[in-house]
């Protein structure tokens, strides 16, 4: 998710100044909106959050907002280190605000004949879907909801609209919440009352039911309160803006921010608006549209409205709703096999419903979205015929929609190519690469439901977000199977493979939070009958119980039973295209790691331009290999060193043959054996028996050699060119391995570039040493097939040393490559397998900005990867240069990569999509700041 | 050993213009000398070799040096590269120069009448004592000789003079060495011949004797070569010449260059010298002598000689010599138990025998030791009553005598302080501040012989140098005890803790070689009485074999049975007023490592200005602590680690009360806790039940921890300043502690100065929660007693990261300490435990300058500790830094430390007067360089 870049330098500045000042100086903390009178606008989401940002923009230009005012973010922050105090220059601002609300809709907060309704609504910086809490209705009480039945001619719906006021406000302010067992006290009461009704159907219930109703909500929070539910207005909207506040540090909250690195002390603003409504009656509804479709990119209003509702019904998933426009709404029918007739019957769309709001509603959104340059996703209520916006905001879309809406406005000349280059997080395009299910696999489809968010999946059932984190932390796959989700599922949504819920639509709660997490969801899946209590679901004739593996294809909605194997997905023709805009942008080259045949090809597909890490010691633990390499470390002699060696070439040579001939020229970065020899050797004493017989060595020779080369720390031991010094007849028969399969592929005609590297240098001496070895063998192993080679001789940078005397070693290299796995454990002292004992602490504690080994620790090995590239380059100022090592596909490393002036990054093959766009936008990023930095 | 350093830049400039000609072109390859015509003098050391030079120089200032010529080191260079092939250039330089002698001395070489006889002797740049090889009497032949019998009219010496040149040529020039059974081929025809004559002694043999021994001389070399020995002068001065050349190259040579560190391609110079002779009778001899005593300094000279003898006669130790003064004549005897009367008639000194002579050489003497402004090492011979100077050279001499003659020479204004004081070797000191023998223990003496180097040392008897490296190699400790030694020996004088022979006096072999190693040894034992063969030494009645354990002292001369525990030396005057002026001019403190009251009295009483480390974990590995200690780390909860930390409490605080109040004041540093947890507990199955039998737990709950607690690679792992953050209470005790004791030293009126130093950060972060930490507890602790306190919180560098963000560190740290030890593990990514496995080898093939743990890697290390020092203090300029660390007292790491602007060196109480020393020297050397710059 990306951080919000918008904030001009204008309203930074303001910003800064305003702290400087302090909450209590005379700066605004209400900035009101209105068709008469707006303050602020969408560059101020700093302080307006970015709901009151957009709301003050859209009412600048002309859209329709109910108006409202909004409470600066730094009356939260003020609250956060006051105890929740406000400041007291709110107050004063608020009134005046709300006289000018008084005014323009000409009624009064707390008016019993015409009384003014307000919603109160959190809006951070950055959009958290379901983290904040909203309170609707506020103004209303014993008093006003009788002015507010004669005033809308609808007693019903005045008192749907009080118990709903109570409702939220004794579940959002009161804290009066779902218990253990997962009955909400108000759902159980209107449950007892249908009961006693008779009724099955919330809208079987009569105003005088509903009135009912509002009376024992009353009764339940005086009850649990021990103190009656406040009637004054105004001491309601302090505390809605009181719990918005405190909202901000409910756990939930916290989780999403730690998830998605929102800083804690933003704060969030808080929205107050006048109350519109979608539940008036049959010319009434409220919907949620994206300007283009989320889940595909197609362009064309998309979204779902419910008829005669208020808008939390719709996001809520209680209700399934109706599509926006007939094509929508007739595919969904296809898929749904429901016939045409019924479908326009039960379920018509809006544009066949309201025809004229819909052209309306199609109009604003494609204005809004020109106007904020990216597909938007937006609230509407219509109040008898009349459409209002109630938010807008940037639409999540998933990764395949991100990036035809990115290539789609670049060719519309919304936006231009650099911009959509950077729509993209590079981190999401894995869920582009990534495999689908195998169609061809036999197939048990259980059920189907809304594709929500994309992926293919598979994984135990478990039915609550506590059985997904647990199950995720012993590191099984699980499927999280709800009737629907809430926000305080939201650590077990982020622990599970994929989320399936039996209601809810396109833009219920679940289907959002997944498809921004990029997690495989189907929401509405109607077929599910599910039992908590019992632990299992329904489907059809068949039950299946918690721990029972399903699979999921997001991409279409449909639920398997097993575990269906996937394969790759075709990437389409936008992919194609975004991608070869974003080479045009990168400076860096982009490699993969990988050791065999069938990783380069994959690597090739998805564009490397080479391979930057062959690691040949996979090679030799390869079961057919193994016990020859064991033979030679177990060599009495060189001669018996050397016999196994020669047994070992052919297969080296054969591994080198696929792996040049796939790369076809292009450059293959070969590295010599690296890991310790014990690795190679059986550890326990049923494999010692095993290899001891199969070798013809004693039991005790095996334990014995063993014993030899354990080391007390083996990542500061005897390994990788150490090993090339002192057994130098390994790297020998490697180089000849290398020389051999060159030659035999240049004689066949086909292209090969290998370049070898020597790992882990310490001192120049090493490498001028191992450098004279790698010549001589090819100089004489090219001689036996009559040809000369020049193969380029580079080495590891991955120990401090090594980067710090980057002047010396450079000129015995023809390349570096900075291994930073290895050049993080000793710049840092840790030990990778080690660091569990107390890395994850510091990351928590925020001791370390992050994981070092997942993001590359810029101010102690950047800084030596920094002093290298500089020293290196002072010798040999064209030395090629690059990353292998896992940061080598970590977008902010790549960027890093980029900033200290590498040539290529390597990483492995699935990710070297991501890597291609990753140096893009660091090329982009660093073009931008050049031309500020110039302005 | 010192590299010299006395080649001015005028020299070099000539040096370097030569060698860009190349040894062709027409800059002389040979030097005459001589009394009417000198071209070189000292400073030309590089060209020259040593003994050239001075040799040049005596003549130039007028001592009487017989004539002769020096071939420069670039003709040995270019033999070198040229597969033994001499310059073009040489054979004309080399005639003219002959012409010249034969002109000079009214002689001609090969010339019957009036030969003109000729030395040979190698010449390095610095002295290489026995390493290079001598032939004398050049130009004799069976035609010569009979010119010399009629010149010296001494048929028997001219006879002894040629059947020596046989010999010698045979050996050097013509490589008939000494057989593997140790039988000498010369000597056997000796003994041969004796034995037909039925004579003893090799005086005893006539002129006619000699005549027929050098006829069986000319026969064996014909015997084995196939070939005549060269009876033309030329070709012997040219294969002489060639085969000095070659011995630069042969494997002793090569083994003492290595052991001294000099350049293998230096190269030597050769010396051709006219003959002088102290065998052509009794008003004849030959001697060495320093100006000084090299034993203990005393001033005077001080020497040997022998009566109508060669030169070699004395070296090799064969004849047991004479005294030169009365005075030292006299205490010899009366060590000897001689009287008076015996002695004046035996053994009489050269002041009593030759008083005139005595009279010239001790005026020579102190005129070569004004001249070259040090005691010098001179070898004479008188020839009918002629002094002549052979060679002058800086003497070797013990330590106790370096200090002496070092301090006395600066009283005498001869050389300055600051000379003074580079005249001592930091390291050498460790022979003074090593312990001597325990005289109050039983002692069972068993001999007494000349004490050639000071030591006391005690080890198994072993016959042969093999056995001796053999012994090193396992660990154990010997003494060589041999008849003499000669340079084939060196390897096994170099393993052995001592040396003892029973030939030889002060300046034999033996004695030269031990003392330039500062070996102990005791040459001319005569009671000694050593079979090879059964391996066995008779002493007296007793017999000793080898394996037997003796101990010798090398200050007296005493041996005794058995080992013979050691007490701490008294140091003398000199020494104090040496240290004095060494601290006078060094900049760095010196403070010493040390964790018990005990260590910290003795790096006081060697004058440590402070602690550098107290490592606190030792404190926790005794006896009495560990199961307490073991009882915190299995606590099952806070509340039992409290239990068990408060139990170490008191016990903390007792080794800091003791500790700060041994140091009086001076500042201590502390480090907190270091080792991993798992270092505390048992490892095998044994030590396991008896724990958990003490600690009433069961044993699968100790094994449980260990496992938990056990690293794949504990250096890299959850240790140190990680401890302290996820343990903070462990920290809290041990700060606690430091008040404690520092509050009731303060209270009873003793100064205390803690410091508290935080280990192993890598986060500026964990030095923050840390710092907070120790503050805390330092004020709660404090406040406890109504005090209040300023303790430094400082930290250590020992990770490549934290040097490379020392600028943010050290925001936080009062002041650094690199822990060299550590940072050299992580930036070489080099454990230590396990570096033995190639690190040997890395030093050997010469992969590495040195042992990084013994000396600090200034390219790779340094350049980190430099980074850590200039970031460190660019925040805060006055940054107190140190390294505590091996390095610490190691002279080249000290020099490093000096010149990176450290303030002070933290090392072993032992090695705290070699880094004072070592300090001094790096002072006085940048001064210097200072001013040659300047100039």
């Amino acid at each position: 998710m990306a951080t919000p870049k918008r904030a001009t330098t204008r309203t930074r500045r303001a910003v800064t100044r305003r702290k400087g000042r302090g909450a209590s100086a005379s700066a605004p903390l209400v900035y009101p909106f209105g068709a008469t009178h707006s303050v602020g606008d969408a560059t101020m989401r700093e302080l307006l959050g970015g709901k009151g940002a957009n709301l003050a923009e859209m009412a600048r230009i002309g859209v329709s907002v109910p108006p409202g005012f909004t409470i600066a973010t730094e009356a939260c922050r003020y609250a956060m280190s006051h105890d929740g105090a406000l400041p007291r220059a709110l107050r004063p601002e608020m009134a005046e605000a709300l006289t000018g609300l008084e005014r323009e809709m000409d009624r009064g907060f707390g008016d019993p004949e015409r009384p003014l309704l307000l919603s109160v609504r959190s809006g951070a910086r950055v959009s958290m879907p379901g983290m904040m809490d909203t309170v609707l209705n506020l103004g209303l009480n014993p008093k006003t909801v009788e002015g507010l039945v004669r005033e809308s001619g609808d007693a019903r719906f005045a008192w749907d609209c009080y118990r709903r006021f109570l409702q939220m406000f004794g579940d959002v302010v009161l804290g009066i919440k779902t218990d253990r067992r997962g009955v909400d006290p108000f759902e159980a009461e209107i449950e007892a009352l249908k009961t006693g009704r008779g009724v099955e159907s919330d809208l079987e219930l009569t105003a005088e039911d509903l009135a009912e109703l509002a009376q024992r909500f009353r009764y339940l929070i005086r009850r649990r309160l021990r103190t009656p539910v406040p009637d004054d207005p105004r001491e309601q909207l302090d505390r809605a803006i009181g719990a918005v506040f405190r909202s901000w540090n409910n756990p939930r909250a916290a989780t999403y921010r730690r998830l998605h690195a929102i800083p804690h002390d933003w704060g969030t603003a808080v929205n107050v608006q006048v109350m519109v409504f979608g539940n008036l009656g049959d010319d009434c509804a409220t919907g949620v549209a994206f300007t283009r479709d989320p889940s595909t990119g197609a362009k064309g209003l998309y979204g779902e409205f419910l008829l005669n509702a208020q808008g939390e019904d719709v996001v809520a998933g209680i209700r399934t709703p109706q599509q926006i426009t007939l094509e929508a709404s007739r595919q969904d029918a296809r898929r749904r096999g429901v016939p045409e007739r019924t479908r326009a019957r039960q379920s018509p769309s809006l544009e066949e419903t309201m025809p004229r709001c819909h052209r309306e509603l199609d109009r604003v959104a494609r204005r809004l979205e020109r106007h904020f340059r990216d597909m938007q996703d937006i609230e509407f209520t219509i109040e008898r015929g009349r459409l209002w916006l109630l938010q807008t905001r940037t639409g999540k879309r998933t990764v395949p929609a991100a990036v035809k809406v990115a290539v789609d406005m670049a060719s519309e000349r919304v936006i231009d190519r650099r911009a959509a280059v950077l729509r993209v997080e590079p981190n999401d395009l894995t869920q582009l690469l990534h495999p689908q299910l195998d169609r061809s696999a036999p197939l048990d489809r259980l059920a189907e439901g809304l594709p929500a968010s994309p992926g293919a999946v598979s994984g135990e059932i478990v039915f609550s977000a506590e059985a997904a984190a647990a199950a995720a932390e012993e590191g099984r796959k699980t499927i999280l199977v709800r009737i629907e989700t809430s926000a305080d599922d939201i650590d077990g949504m982020h622990a599970a493979q994929g989320i399936l819920t039996a209601r809810g639509g396109m833009t219920s709660h679940a289907a959002v939070v997944a498809r921004g997490m990029g997690t495989c969801c189907i929401t509405g899946c109607a077929a599910l009958r599910i039992s908590y209590d019992r632990a299992e679901v329904e489907i059809g004739d068949r039950t299946l119980r918690a721990g029972d593996w399903i699979t999921l294809d997001g991409a279409t909605g449909e639920v398997f039973a097993g575990n269906v194997p996937t394969v790759s997905r075709e990437l389409g023709r936008e992919f194609g295209v975004f991608m070869r805009w974003a080479d045009g942008f990168r400076k860096l080259g982009v490699r993969a790691n990988a050791d065999a045949p069938e990783d380069a090809a994959l690597a090739r597909h998805f564009g490397a331009e080479g391979i930057g890490l062959c690691r040949t010691e996979h090679m030799f633990f390869d079961p057919d290999r193994i016990q020859v390499v064991r033979q030679m470390i177990l060599a009495r002699d060189a001669d018996a060193r050397a016999r196994a060696l020669s047994r070992l070439l052919p297969m080296q040579k054969g591994d080198f043959l696929g792996l040049l001939r796939t790369m076809e020229g292009k450059p293959v970065t070969i590295r010599l054996l690296d890991p310790p020899l014990h690795e190679f050797l059986p550890h326990d004493e049923k494999e010692i028996s095993s290899v001891a017989s199969d070798l013809g060595v004693s039991r005790a020779e095996i334990r014995r050699a063993r014993d030899n080369l354990v080391e007390a720390n083996p990542m500061l031991g005897f390994r990788r060119a150490r090993l090339g010094v002192v057994y130098p007849e390994i790297y020998e028969m490697q180089v000849r391995a290398i020389v051999d399969a060159t030659c035999e592929l240049l004689s066949e005609g086909t292209r090969a570039a290998p370049e070898i590297m020597v790992p882990l240098i310490a001192f120049e001496s090493e490498l001028v040493l191992l450098r004279a070895l790698v010549q001589r063998v090819v100089r004489e192993a090219a001689a036996r097939r009559n040809m000369r080679l020049r193969i380029p001789i580079g080495t590891m940078i991955e120990l401090p040393r090594a980067a710090l005397t980057a002047d010396e070693i450079a000129q015995k290299a023809d390349f570096f490559s900075f291994g930073t796995n290895d050049l993080t454990q000793t710049t840092l002292g840790l030990s990778r397998d080690d660091a569990g004992k107390f890395l994850p602490r510091y990351v928590e504690r925020g001791l370390t900005p992050a994981d070092p080994f997942a993001v590359l620790d810029e101010a102690g090995v950047g800084a030596l990867v920094r002093l290298g590239v500089e020293r290196g380059r002072s010798v040999r100022p064209r030395l090629k240069i690059g990353i292998c090592g896992e940061h080598g596909g970590e977008p902010s490393s790549i960027d890093f990569a980029h900033r200290a002036g590498l040539d290529y990054v390597s990483c492995s093959p699935f990710r070297v999509p991501i890597a291609r766009l990753a140096a893009a936008h660091a090329a982009i990023r660093e073009e931008r700041s050049a031309r500020e930095a110039d302005g």
